[in-house]
C-alpha cells in the first residue's frame, strides 16, 4: 500500500492536470444546448479509464446523457467488492453568473481550484478514481473488485438511473458503495454524512392576459399575473419561515434527545455560517438548531422567479404571466408524492382571480425519500480507519441537507452500506459563482481513498 | 385641398412602402445594444423630410439618442403654426416574445401590418409626415406654417426632451400641437384624448447571501430573497387590488357626476375589454367603472420580477438577490416625487429580516404628472372638424391610462394646446406581441391630417 500512496505523491502534477481536461468539458447536464459536451466528458471518461486498465462500458440511451461504467475484478470472487459512484456532470454556470473568472478554464490560486465541478462532483470522484489507478500501477492489482459508476443527469434530476440501477442489480452488486460528493466544515475534522434529505419539486406558472398588455392603456382593470403570483407564493411560508402547507410537516419525525446530540456535536457556529453564506442573520424556524434546520427539517425554497421584463430599462406592461420553481426538501418518513400533492393543491386552492395556475412537474416524477445512512456497520468502520490513516483525523458523523437519490437506490434497493465520503469544504462555493476545491484535499482524498479500498479488503 | 387628398390616394402604396422601410430599422431606444440603430431611424426620417422639402436638423448630445426636428415656414409670420410631435423609437421586440412573424420584419395580412412600431408610433407619426407631403407636393404649399419634433427616447423615459424643449422654446413655438398617440374602440368612433395619466417607476432588488447558495446545503437556515421579494410586493395590494401605500389616494380627485357621465361616454364593455385582454375577468377596485379605473384612478403596477434560476431545467439554489420593476401611474393632482416616496418608504418600512433593499431610480427622475387637456378651445374645434371631414365621424373625448410626459410640457410650459388625435385602436396590441395596425386607419389618418391642417388655418 504504501507503494500506492507514494505513487500518489510523485504523480500529484499529473492527477491535477488530468482534472483540469475533465472540468474544461462545461457538461451541464440540465440545459439541452450542452448536450454534446455533457457526451463529450463520458467518452473522455471512458478513455482514461480504459487507460487505466480497466474495463469500460459507456451505457447510452437510459437518459438524456450516458452512463459510465468500468469495473476491475481480478481480485476474485472471494474478495470484497466496491462499488465507487460520481457524477461527471455539472450545474450551469456562466461568467455573468458572478464568477471571477471562466467557469470552464480552470485556475489555480493558492493551491486552490476554482471551475465549475471542482469540487461537485468531478474532482471529488476523480480522486477514487486516481486512487485505483495509483495501486494498480504501483501494486500491479487492487485489493478488492472494484467497480465504477459515474452519472451524467445527476445536476439535471438523476431519475433514469433509478430505474436503470436496480433493473440490472447484478452490474452492481457489491459489499459497499461509496459517493464522495460532500463537505465538511474544516479540513481537519472529516466528516461522513449519515442523513441525507430527500427532495421533490414543480414549476408553477400564472396565466393571465392573452398577451402582454400596455399597462397604461388596461393597468388597473385587469388582475397582473406578477401579483397574482406575489398573492399565491407569499402563501407558503408564515413570517418565520415556517411552511403553512396543511399536512406538510405531519410525517415529519420528532427529534429525540439523543438525535439533537448527535447532531449537536456537528453544529456549526453563527460565525462559521455567515463565512459561508454572506448573509446577515439566520432565518428559520426558530426552535431548531442551524444543523437541526440543515439536516432534520424540510424546506421549500422558490429557486427561481421569472415574469415581465427583466432586462435593462423599463417596459410598461402588464404581462400575459409569470412563473416560479419550487423546490423542497424532505426528511425521513416524508413521501415525495404526498408532499408535491399536498403543496400544489394548496396552491390550487389558492389561486388569486383573473389567472389560471398550470404546474409543470419535471419528468412526472415525485422525487426521492429522505434517508438515514446505518452507521454500525462494518463498511462504516473501514471507512473510519481509512479517513484516521489517509486524512489524519477520525470522522464525525452528519446529516446533511442535500438530497442524492441514488443513495436511496442502493442502500434500499441494491442492500449495500453507503458511505457519503465527502472530501470538500462547506464554503467550496459549489451550485454557486466561484466554485473551489482545495487541490490538497484533493490529494488527501485520493490517500483516504487508497486507505478505504485496503480497509474494505479486511472487512 | 382637394388635390392633396387625391394625391396621397394615388401615392398610398408609395406611402406605405416608405413606412415599412423606417420600420424595418429596430429603433429599440430601451436596450443600449440598439444605440446604432435608433441613430439610423433619425438619419433615414433627416433625410426623407429634406426630400419632402423640409428643412431639417438633427439634435444630438441632448440625450442618448437624437431628436429629430424638421419645419416648414413658407406660410408666412401671420399664418397660424402647427408643432406635429411624434417618436420613432418603438419598444423591444423579439420573435420569441410571442410573434408569429419577426416583429422588424413588416408583413401584411387582409389589409393590416403587422410589426413593432406599426401603431406605436412610428405609423401614426408617419401620417402626418405624409398629409404635409401631399399637401406639399399637390398645392406646392402648405395653409399654416408647420414644425415636425421626433423623439428617439419616448420609451426609454423621455427625460431629455424634457428638459430640452422648454430651454428652446421659441424653436418649438407653434399655436397648436398635434399628437397621434392613442387610439380607439372601434374605427367609426374617433377619440380625442383630453386626459393622461402620470407615472414614475424605479426597480427593487433584495440582497440575501452574498453568492447563490445550494438549497440543499442551506436551505431552511437563510433568507430567501425571493421570499422576501413575494411577502414585501405582497403589501403593496389588497385582495382587491387597491394600493395599500399610506398616503398613496390622499391626492386623488373625487370625480364628480358630471365628469362619470362625460367618461361613460366612452366605457367600453366587458366583452370589447375580454376581446382586448384575452383576461377571464376584470379586475380592479370594485366601485369604479372599467374606463374609471384606466382614466381616472391610479395603479402600482410589477412589470418585472426575477431571480434565482428561470432558463429551463432547475438550479437547486437560494439566490442571491431577486428584483422588480415597478410602474405607477398617476392621476390629476398627485405629485410623481410624492408618491415616488410614499412608495419607496412603505417598502423600506417593510424590508424582511434577512435581506437588504436597494432602490434604483432611473435617471433619478421622479416621473411626470398627470395632465387633462382643454376641451373648448378652438384648436380642438378644429380638429373636431378634421375628424368629420377627414375620417368620417365627429370624435368623442375620453381620458386615457397612459403617460406621454411631453404633453405636459407643450401644455403647460409652452402654452399651447394639445391636441391627441389617436389613429390607432386599443386592440393593435401595442408594447406587446404582434404589434399591428390596419392600413386602412394610416390613410384614413393622413386624410384627417390633412384636413387639419386646413383647418387650423382657419382658427
Amino acid at each position: 500500500m504504501q507503494k500506492a500512496l507514494d505513487y500518489a505523491e510523485s504523480h500529484a502534477q499529473q492527477f491535477q492536470d488530468e482534472l483540469n481536461d475533465l472540468i474544461r468539458i462545461p457538461s451541464i447536464s440540465t440545459d439541452p444546448a450542452y448536450k454534446a459536451d455533457v457526451k463529450q466528458a463520458a467518452d473522455w471518461l471512458i478513455t482514461h479509464l480504459q487507460a487505466m486498465g480497466l474495463e469500460t462500458e459507456l451505457i447510452e440511451k437510459v437518459g438524456h446523457h450516458p452512463l459510465v461504467f468500468a469495473q476491475w475484478l481480478g481480485a476474485g470472487e472471494q474478495a470484497r467488492t466496491v462499488l465507487i459512484y460520481g457524477h461527471y456532470d455539472v450545474q450551469p454556470a456562466q461568467t455573468s453568473d458572478g464568477w471571477d473568472t471562466d467557469p470552464f478554464e480552470p485556475v489555480i490560486k493558492d493551491g486552490v481550484l476554482y471551475a465549475r465541478g471542482s469540487t461537485d462532483d468531478k474532482g471529488q470522484a476523480f480522486a477514487h478514481l486516481k486512487a485505483v489507478e495509483a495501486i494498480l500501477k504501483a501494486e500491479g492489482r487492487l485489493p478488492v473488485n472494484v467497480k465504477i459508476l459515474l452519472e451524467g443527469e445527476e445536476e439535471s434530476g438523476g431519475e433514469h438511473i433509478e430505474d436503470y440501477v436496480p433493473a440490472h442489480a447484478e452490474k452492481f452488486s457489491a459489499d459497499v458503495c461509496v459517493i464522495s460528493d460532500s463537505s465538511m466544515t474544516q479540513p481537519e475534522q472529516p466528516v461522513i454524512l449519515n442523513g441525507l434529505r430527500g427532495n421533490t419539486g414543480f414549476e408553477v406558472t400564472l396565466y393571465g392576459p392573452k398577451q402582454d398588455l400596455h399597462s397604461g392603456a388596461y393597468g388597473g382593470t385587469v388582475q397582473n399575473p406578477i401579483h397574482a403570483l406575489v398573492e399565491l407564493l407569499g402563501k407558503l411560508h408564515d413570517a418565520e419561515g415556517r411552511i403553512t402547507v396543511p399536512g406538510f410537516y405531519d410525517a415529519v419525525r420528532t427529534l429525540n434527545e439523543g438525535e439533537r446530540r448527535e447532531i449537536a456535536e456537528t453544529e456549526i457556529t453563527e460565525d462559521e455560517w455567515r463565512d459561508s453564506t454572506g448573509a446577515s442573520q439566520p432565518f428559520g424556524e426558530p426552535v431548531f438548531t442551524l444543523s437541526e434546520q440543515i439536516g432534520a427539517r424540510p424546506t421549500l425554497e422558490l429557486t427561481g422567479i421569472g415574469g415581465g421584463y427583466f432586462e435593462r430599462g423599463f417596459k410598461n406592461i402588464v404581462p400575459q404571466k409569470a412563473w416560479a420553481k419550487i423546490s423542497i426538501r424532505l426528511v425521513p418518513d416524508q413521501d415525495p408524492a404526498t408532499v408535491q400533492k399536498q403543496v400544489i393543491d394548496f396552491l390550487r386552492q389558492h389561486v388569486p382571480v383573473g389567472v389560471t395556475l398550470e404546474v409543470s412537474i419535471p419528468n412526472n416524477r415525485a422525487g426521492a425519500p429522505a434517508i438515514l445512512v446505518n452507521t454500525d456497520n462494518p463498511a462504516m468502520q473501514a471507512a473510519i480507519r481509512a479517513y484516521t490513516q489517509g486524512w489524519g483525523a477520525a470522522p464525525i458523523f452528519r446529516r446533511e441537507g442535500g438530497s442524492i437519490p441514488i443513495v436511496g437506490i442502493f442502500q434500499n434497493m441494491l442492500h449495500m452500506p453507503v458511505i457519503l465520503m465527502g472530501f470538500g469544504l462547506n464554503s467550496d462555493g459549489l451550485h454557486g459563482p466561484n466554485e473551489h476545491f482545495d487541490l490538497r484535499l484533493f490529494h488527501r482524498g485520493i490517500r483516504t481513498a487508497i486507505h478505504f479500498l485496503y480497509e474494505t479488503a479486511k472487512m
